[in-house]
């Protein structure tokens, strides 16, 4: 099965997990980036438990978006079947990512969404960043992992959030998801979640009537970076 | 439009972004820094959207006190018109600054200004570093960004605020801009004002009772360092 | 008393020390790892107050499990008699450790036991990491260290608390205790349980009332990873 | 001026700044590390406002008890005459640190002492730390930095605190002042008292009613490592 394209993804899938790691937003063998191939419905993941100084593209996984690993050797991550509900449900991305980050994971574990408090939010994400429900004891039983996705996905078409407009997911009492174009994106996504989050967090603890900003201020940080009105950064 | 003073204009800018970056106060692309030239009414700033990591002489950008753009290429900062009115209403400063430093960033987005609680604050901050109010819907839509230099100068002068012993302001929901002499002292402010945010944060967190620190002991430490009576350092 | 077996275990020992010192979370000459030989009956541990830059094969303490030192020169970690209790109590640790680690003492200052808030917690702990009573003034009089590993297993036995599914101990206005199959398990539960303090300080700290997750979940993520049926990582 | 003795007395003073410095306790010029010489009355001390990099055996200065600057050139740090009061009041000490490290600094600005929370705080200080009364307006106008270490001399005397017990002190609004035997034993209860400061604030914050550890924990813990009977470390 070793061709081009598949080289091209592990490639892009290693160096993203890479990336994830340099950031400090995992610890130990915690967390794992995924990309995929939408002609050919395969994905790149990391594979499971594996420490992240002993990744190579040989030690990557692949699987279909039905959840068949197509590579011999390891087990994908854990949360494989996660990454792929997202992928079969948020049609246009091309990666995800899912870290334990400090903050994130405590704004999920108090089971807080983010409110968008200032402009650093704003500028990336727009609106609130949610916080599902806790996932049911008949979901945790079943399939847990694939669940999770479902979790996710519901959350978001239950409240009418733009995936993507809103690349990033907290998942109650567990951590973020978060995507975007391709593995690095997500990466990035990832990172300015977690800086977000923690400001989010510190905001509200010495101001905890907080409210959000008004939807024109949003608007106005969100459409200067994104759309065809944008105007921040270069053409 | 390549003569001396424009070069050595940029090389003061440029390095003060880099100062900026290694500092730890920027994320990404964000932040800023921008010098003047006062004789001939010429502003350098950071291009929009560029990664610190590849700043050079030749990618800083010329604008007029007016807002024109004088070198060909890259666009400047999109806080760009944020610098130019503090130029045009602060006369003696000659840089200016903007980060998203984490707990400055935090102070605005909880719409605190940070009274002067220690002697580490009345070293460099005479009194109570200002928030702005949230600026108008009426602003956004306008000239955002023009807009938002108003905010600052108003605030300024609605309170009576001397712009040479309070070289920084917090812009409500947004984050800091601190000013100075040069872009150098612009940036040593920034980074005076996130240590002086961060411990009035936890200060009020801890004992949220916390009054600013008597006049007398104010004055003795900004005036220890600051004015003819100065003795700190060396003649 | 010099052969291969002590030689071993004092390199297993050394090395599990310098772990610790290399992972923040001691400062000065705090903290301790010891390890055991169970069919000789001897422990080898730090030295006592010994700069973690000096330590060496040389001045690692061999003692038995009675107490008796077996080696000439250095004292033994003020701290041995915990340890020994704990060798003595949980028959099937190989490794123990003790840390001022920020979060984790922060938690035992405050009498707090950490409840489970998290997958992350659930990963590595099963259920609330339990925080001792304080120790009795009978105790602290008579033989103060060795009492302090009776008031860790007791808080165990007392609270029907398995030693294997919960490998770590808060001593009430003192600090951690942690232990595992080998010296270097010790230091990893070490790693872990700082990281899972913080992150349940910071979520109780936004959200006092947030209870323990639910058992389902908690079963999930800990049974992911431990037991017969653990299908996390490699096989 | 210059012989064997002086220049033992600089190095000592010199290395400790650098010390301090490397231990992230102070920011920019802020702090300063003094020493002593009993037998000839001189004090070594860093320079008012200069460059922690740019500090040598050079530009030490030497004062005399009574404050007489005995080097041409350099001012001393603008907090000497504070040292000054504290090598009068305190006989047996051999150097004297400042800095405005961040936990102690906020403490102080909190205008709160540090009541003893746990062992950590116990086996180096001897009891709660004192924060100061604000000082009063008289002694600002007077003599600000002479006064301040009168405060602190009051403080010991009206509280029956023994300096030899107890090596530091927060004054209120300004932030700590440590001391020991030599000027490197006095940035060592620097570093030390900045860990336990955000220990105990951290405790404090989520257990605001938590109160000082029972005396007799106190006790085991000071009594383990100071004095006849300690125990702790090597012979």
């Amino acid at each position: 099965m070793y061709d081009k394209e598949i080289r091209e993804l592990k490639e892009k899938v290693l160096e993203a997990n890479l990336e994830l790691y340099k950031s400090n937003l995992v610890f130990f063998t915690f967390g794992n980036v995924s990309g995929v191939n939408r002609q050919r419905n395969l994905v790149a993941i990391k594979p499971s438990g594996v420490d992240y100084k002993k990744l190579s593209l040989k030690n990557m996984v692949i699987v279909n978006l039905d959840g068949k690993i197509l590579t011999s050797g390891l087990n994908p991550s854990s949360d494989t079947k996660t990454h792929l509900v997202l992928y079969n449900s948020f049609s246009e991305i091309g990666g995800v990512a899912h870290t334990h980050s400090r903050f994130a994971t405590i704004l999920a574990q108090a089971l807080n969404s983010a409110s968008c408090l200032g402009t650093t939010h704003a500028d990336y994400f727009y609106g609130e960043i949610p916080c599902t429900q806790i996932i049911s004891d008949e979901a945790i039983e079943k399939d847990y992992e694939h669940e999770t996705g479902i979790l996710i996905k519901n959350t978001f078409s239950e409240r009418n959030i733009d995936y993507k407009e809103m690349k990033a997911c907290l998942v109650a009492s567990h951590g973020p998801f978060t995507w975007g174009k391709d593995p690095a994106e997500a990466v990035f996504i990832s990172k300015v979640l977690e800086e977000v989050s923690l400001q989010n967090f510190y905001t509200r603890l010495i101001n905890p009537q907080k409210k959000s900003m008004k939807k024109t201020l949003i608007d106005r940080h969100y459409f200067r970076k994104h759309g065809k009105n944008a105007y921040y950064g270069q053409k």
